[in-house]
């Protein structure tokens, strides 16, 4: 890999007719943006300059047929639907959820061949979206199978260095508690200590992990599994050499600024670690999709129909996680690095009185 | 009714092993805070004693042996324990819950003869103050049943403008679900209602009602009880005058501007109301049990055995407790007046071309 290159960031336009095209003209009108990375849209030219007229937005970008041909200081634009693609602002259409496919499916292919490093994803409509190649509640699960490589992966809600991460996501609360294992717990608790370090360089990564009951189940009166398997999830964790605490009550948790004392925090679903985490984050929260071998970050919202086309979307959600992608390559890489050229172990055999200092062994 | 008298707030010591005799004299070190109040303990000279020399604190008090000695600018004190009463920092104690509950018993008495205007209670620890008088889950449901009635109270949690209120409170979360019922989620709204005009001054309060699942279900892909339930009841509330809106679901809610646009949000559990609220109000958020003839107030924290002793513990909640309480106490005292005395309706009789202005029969 060429060093001197600048980070190429994939950005699939999502759901033409959201605030997609907006967030992303606006977070790009700056021209420093590009200054650090190599930006190509996976879109359609005829959505983006529909939005760009509409909102009035300076922005420029340069079309091209093929990522090979990115190599400027540019915003650049792969075409992935024909010119027949109509813009309905704020109107779900079986055409934008096949054009919102067709972006992820070529960013993918390109990902897979090394060509872009970084992928943000504007907002998709999940029911439009929704086909024989796509059958996924969401980007997250669909990238688990395409990128995943057998992996895991673990959405993690960022704005600086307050991360959340949930054990269980997108069910209704009937299912919650039923959905809690200790062993699920610990598989999350387990990729969110692994990206701490190889993703946010956190040598030792302090984990929350809150409780799923109010009052942490007020010792039994108001639940029982913070008893019978968080805790026990939590003790088996330290036992691993994991720093885990808990199980916290989530309402004294991020009322005080006890969550600033931790790298990373695992709630147990989703209102409760992202209600609270939104209110903090407000417009700057980010999603990243943790576990996998590839790195993808998005904006907290989704496809906000009921602002699209007003131009008051804000962007910089979107901006944020364009920084944390790159951010979060960076980190990745060089510890790669670190670990692909490790120094040569230095220690003293305890076998030998002489004091020498041995190396390991290649 | 003397109206020059100041208002007299009466002050439960709660749990004498926490940190409430901390933050009640921190509270009243500010001598500013006599100008508009006769505030009374009810509790322990000797444990309010204690925690003044333990923590260094200059905070005057006056022990009396009944209410109506109350007279001047003072911090007075009634005494509602012997001797005995020992302190143990940071422990459950029985003897400590017996306190806690003999201060709650005589500031009630008090209160139903009149002789207080505001009940603002200091944490207690729900496990030690449980006897045979006290066999509840909190002050909340112990004061619905010794003051309520028959009214049904409605607890919120409240920080400036923005006040939430709660469906369901303390149960486990595998019981939310079932426990959300149209006519629960109705009967809560209206109390909310009836509260925000009566206490707040709220002509027509705006009232937003968040979603049971996650992104209020995602037209029954998570979940169908927003169909089924809560949109049935906001349409039923709306047929009866209330302007209920929703249901949104409450990490977009919070993590916009969009709460700042309600008089009051009703939530349907406890985490996913409190952590929201506690993580935009921090150490300022207060509870209000609402519904109830009488007014009583309380900060939004617990007994915090942790840092109790320490001198660390933050008196904001409790100074902003008793605010609340005064003021909630006036908006009733004034609308109270305003009902009382109406005008006389004026109207024009259909019946009559007189186009003479009538005036409604006494």
């Amino acid at each position: 890999m060429n060093y001197d290159n600048k980070i190429r960031v994939g950005i699939t336009h999502g759901d033409i007719n959201g605030v997609g095209y907006e967030v992303i003209l606006k977070a790009f009108e700056d021209p420093t943006m590009l200054e650090f990375c190599t930006p190509v849209i996976y879109g359609s030219s005829k959505a983006a300059s529909y939005h760009r007229k509409t909102l009035n937005l300076q922005t420029a970008f340069t079309t091209i047929s093929n990522i090979s041909e990115a190599t400027h200081n540019r915003l650049y634009l792969i075409e992935v639907s024909n010119d027949d693609l109509k813009v309905e602002i704020g109107q779900p259409s079986a055409e934008a959820g096949e054009s919102a496919l067709a972006a992820l499916e070529r960013a993918i292919k390109d990902m897979k061949e090394g060509s872009i490093d970084v992928l943000v994803t504007a907002p998709i409509n999940k029911h439009t979206i929704q086909n024989a190649e796509f059958h996924f509640p969401g980007h997250t699960e669909y990238l688990e199978e395409r990128l995943g490589d057998g992996k895991k992966s673990l959405m993690i809600l960022m704005k600086d260095s307050l991360r959340v991460a949930l054990v269980t996501t997108h069910i209704p609360i009937t299912k919650v508690a039923s959905s809690i294992t200790k062993e699920l717990i610990k598989e999350k608790a387990k990729i969110f200590a692994k990206t701490l370090n190889s993703d946010f360089g956190k040598g030792r990564p302090r984990i929350a992990i809150l409780s799923l009951n109010p009052h942490a189940g007020d010792d039994g009166l108001l639940g029982n599994e913070e008893g019978e398997i968080i805790t026990p999830a939590i003790k088996e964790l330290v036992t691993e050499g994991i720093q885990a605490f808990g199980p916290y009550p989530a309402d004294g948790f991020f009322g005080s600024d006890k969550y600033t004392h931790f790298d990373g925090i695992l709630a147990m679903y989703h209102d409760q670690g992202l209600a609270p985490f939104k209110a903090i984050a407000m417009e700057e929260g980010i999603d990243y999709t943790a576990g996998l071998p590839i790195v993808r970050t998005s904006p907290a919202h989704g496809t906000a129909y009921d602002i699209a086309g007003k131009g008051i979307a804000s962007a910089e959600s979107f901006r944020q996680a364009i920084y944390a992608g790159i951010d979060i390559f960076r980190t990745r890489k060089s510890n790669d690095q670190a670990h692909q050229n490790p120094l040569r172990k230095q220690f003293y055999d305890r076998r030998d009185d002489s004091d020498k200092l041995k190396l390991d062994e290649e």
